[in-house]
């Protein structure tokens, strides 16, 4: 059994372990819904080879978690990697590992919580879904994390590119 | 940045994905959480090599997600490897990667989607972590997930080891 095999089988949670099982792409990810789009911007974040970085963005092309359009850069068409609807739609997963890690990963070294803030009211929420208290769902345009270890400002969550079909790299 | 850098930083995402950043690990807690806890039934369930196997199931014991005991086997004493209350906790990112991959994985195949039931009253909820109709949260003890391309019957989850300190593999 391969990734191809994991991506394809009839588990939900093995297909979506065959694009999320990596290191790197559960990183790109995480630094994608913070709002990185561009290769440098992820290379330096992540401080990964560009080889390896360069194949983890065409698999998440490939998966339809990533779009890559082109941008204009002064006179340069230049491309970039913005996160799409399926993208988007993994913040759950992030949230769950932060909050896992948080409590059980290396506990001889702790770390600060990642919060999880409802920017209408700016309090932070118990579970990222439900702000108890304006008592309303958060869609991911009202969530933003506060990650103290890099400031204690919001950070305000990318929304998904409007044209979400991916383009096969 | 190596899977030691990420599992030591700052951020418990990275932290948590130096440790879960790996197809086999998600599958092997998968199937820890569904129960398994011989090196055979993880090798049967999933297909995979020894070598790999071994060196996967190593790691989650060094990561306290999983704990190497003996157990008597007629006249041998074998090992087998009983999930943790760290591995325990990880449910929440499981059944967000599996609602994700229901959902986006791959949408010309569809997949079944797994449910969470609620043990008590034998009802699907809608996130596994509280049951709208008893109005209770749902404990680990009486959660059950139905994967229906492997049976309709509820499979109740594995519950932790008593003494969950790793012992170092």
């Amino acid at each position: 059994m391969n990734s191809a095999d994991l991506a394809s089988g009839p588990c939900p949670l093995g297909r979506a372990a065959g694009i999320f099982g990596d290191r790197w792409t559960l990183l790109i990810m995480r630094n994608a819904t913070l709002g990185a789009t561009r290769f440098e911007q992820f290379r330096t974040g992540l401080g990964i080879a560009d080889n390896i970085l360069s194949n983890r963005l065409g698999k998440l092309v490939d998966a339809g978690v990533l779009t890559k359009e082109p941008y204009e850069d002064g006179n340069r068409i230049r491309s970039h990697y913005r996160i799409t609807q399926a993208g988007v739609a993994l913040r759950p997963v992030l949230e769950a590992l932060a909050a896992w890690g948080h409590t059980y990963a290396n506990p001889a070294e702790p770390t600060i919580a990642v919060r999880i803030v409802h920017l209408p009211c700016g309090l932070p929420t118990a579970d990222g879904s439900h702000c108890d208290v304006c008592d309303t769902g958060i869609t991911n345009e009202d969530a933003a994390w506060v990650m103290p270890w890099v400031s204690e400002e919001p950070i305000p969550l990318a929304t998904a590119a409007a044209t979400a079909a991916p383009d096969g790299n």
